[in-house]
């Protein structure tokens, strides 16, 4: 069956085949899963909700991204806004929209890539919906969580503050970038991030430890370029920020001086690629973020000031580039992105 | 603006444009709305949780369906989902993938149509995501309803239960037909089925009031035709079921002559006509359904025995065409229809 076209199978041996996949048993709080007019849950605290598309040749390449890294991207996307609140993630439901010539076998490997980035977050799939109609193939998923501490809004920025990033920015980008071009000439940080742009980690446990804290933290995830999701922050909390990001844990001298020779902006890609789903963390002065997060790849990036917008450098030059600019270039493939 | 293209205006304008419609100030249980990385919501109770995408060209007319009814068809499909749970609906987001071509205008009213349908139903909007690449519009609501009774699952039905209908069906089909052929012969039936199709109506009142009576029943909404989703409560409940039913309430032997004389098979738009959200619904056989559901359109049209699979009578009439046959036929614009 896996080597018949979904369109060919038809809906009802689709749905069948998905189910046999996401279907794990007992999981917290699921009361009933798959197959009757809704899922039910049992909640008994506050609730972040998030849904978010990905699209095919839009964020990911028919015929280079894995399938499973397809599923994992509808997961991923979705489980970031979570961390991003300092929810636990809980649930999942799946909308798939296909072209009828779609491979069973890519949307059956993709539901694994879904399962699995799921599970990691500890989080269940729930159900969905499947339908069929001729263009680029779109999965839709939406994520619960439980918002058990205080949330991490965007609106929280104080001027005093300082600003966190957990997770390297910009290696997504550049690994987008590697693929558009299909050219792997300097593995040693190529690979690296080919493996950033396919698999994404939400930033799940620092998001959870933060809001645990129960203190004033504002948080975004940086899904579409540092510089645009840091300007976010200022216009929500009404405050002027100031970046200064470091690079060199994850992408050093060495790995600059061979991405310039392969004329890779690398520049570009931190300060306005998208994709790798780091947090941006503000907090009170006093705090130490890297370790209430508990996360090593944790850096102090900058200052809130009175006032608006957001100055950025990157490796102590200014970036005056515009903060789409990497990424309506370059960082999706097709269109105008979406919005996460 | 109303009067450009989604891709001119781009993402930001549009979200913009799209958060000033469904911003209608505090709503119960909305601790964060629009414009974070996720909604946050007060929950207490168990939840029902659905998610249900429309398509152009599959689920409406681009040049023939008023605008609103895209938006009302979005979230009618969801709130009919949680009405045959007996949820009460909630809270609502929204997906939308849009070719760059699509008229803002249509979006905002598709926007007016959504948001008329939730707070009709007592749901609010609480945020979404929106994106664009070139292939048809596709609209993906999820809907959050409170299980506050007992639930209506489709596994519930039991050999001696009577079964009952909840709304017309039949006349959604019949509407679909007569704008597929531009052919409006009889306006006293086919004006109303043009308003079945274009607003159906999701039973949710009726939903609600048979999970407070807190005894068994099972149900199902009538999205896919009448005698697949009596097939659906069939499999997962592990009986037969007949059903006898008498269209004269909504469809009397004037409109079946007129129906006739134009060539349009009403006895297959009640078979296997989709998308009326009429409830199908069994309970025990001491129990009067249409005065526990307080809905004066509820007819009773069946038995449950014990056994296998499904026996349908139209006025009378043994329907032997294929359960999605007008479905597949005509009830859906192209394609294999789409899972609710």
């Amino acid at each position: 069956m896996t080597g018949e076209r979904v369109g060919a199978i038809g809906e009802q041996a689709l749905i069948r085949a998905i189910r046999a996949r996401i279907a794990a048993g007992p999981h917290d709080g699921v009361l009933l899963g798959p197959g009757d007019d809704a899922a039910l849950l049992a909640c008994a605290a506050p609730l972040a909700w998030t849904l978010d598309c990905v699209t095919a040749g839009v964020d990911w390449f028919p015929d280079r991204t894995p399938a499973e890294a397809i599923g994992h991207r509808a997961a991923v996307v979705n489980l970031s806004d979570l961390a991003a609140m300092g929810a636990t993630p809980k649930w999942l439901l799946l909308g798939l929209e296909l072209d009828p010539a779609t491979p069973v076998a890519t949307i059956l490997r993709g539901i694994d890539g879904l399962v699995a980035a799921a599970s990691a977050a500890g989080a269940a799939v729930v159900g969905g919906d499947v339908g069929f109609r001729s263009g680029p193939d779109a999965w839709t998923a939406t994520a619960l969580g439980a918002a058990l501490g205080m949330p991490l809004r965007r609106d929280a920025a104080r001027p005093g503050d300082r600003v966190w990033l957990v997770g390297p920015v910009g290696l997504a980008g550049l690994g987008l970038a590697t693929l558009q071009r299909d050219d792997l000439n300097a593995p040693s940080w190529q690979e690296r991030a080919l493996s950033a742009h396919f698999w994404p980690r939400p930033r799940v446990s620092a998001g959870i430890a933060l809001a645990a804290t129960g203190q004033r933290t504002a948080a975004i995830d940086v899904s579409d370029g540092l510089l645009l999701d840091a300007e976010r922050v200022a216009e929500a909390s009404g405050v002027r920020l100031t970046l200064d990001v470091d690079p060199t844990p994850w992408f050093d001298d060495d790995a600059r001086r061979e991405a310039e020779t392969g004329g890779f902006d690398w520049r570009a890609a931190i300060a306005a690629g998208g994709d790798d789903y780091a947090l941006l963390v503000t907090a009170a002065a006093d705090r130490d973020v890297a370790q209430e997060s508990g996360v090593e790849a944790c850096w102090p990036v900058g200052r809130v000031l009175a006032g608006a917008g957001v100055e950025l450098r990157v490796a102590g030059e200014a970036y005056l580039g515009p903060s789409g600019g990497y990424l309506h270039g370059g960082s999706r493939l097709v269109g105008d992105g979406g919005s996460r």
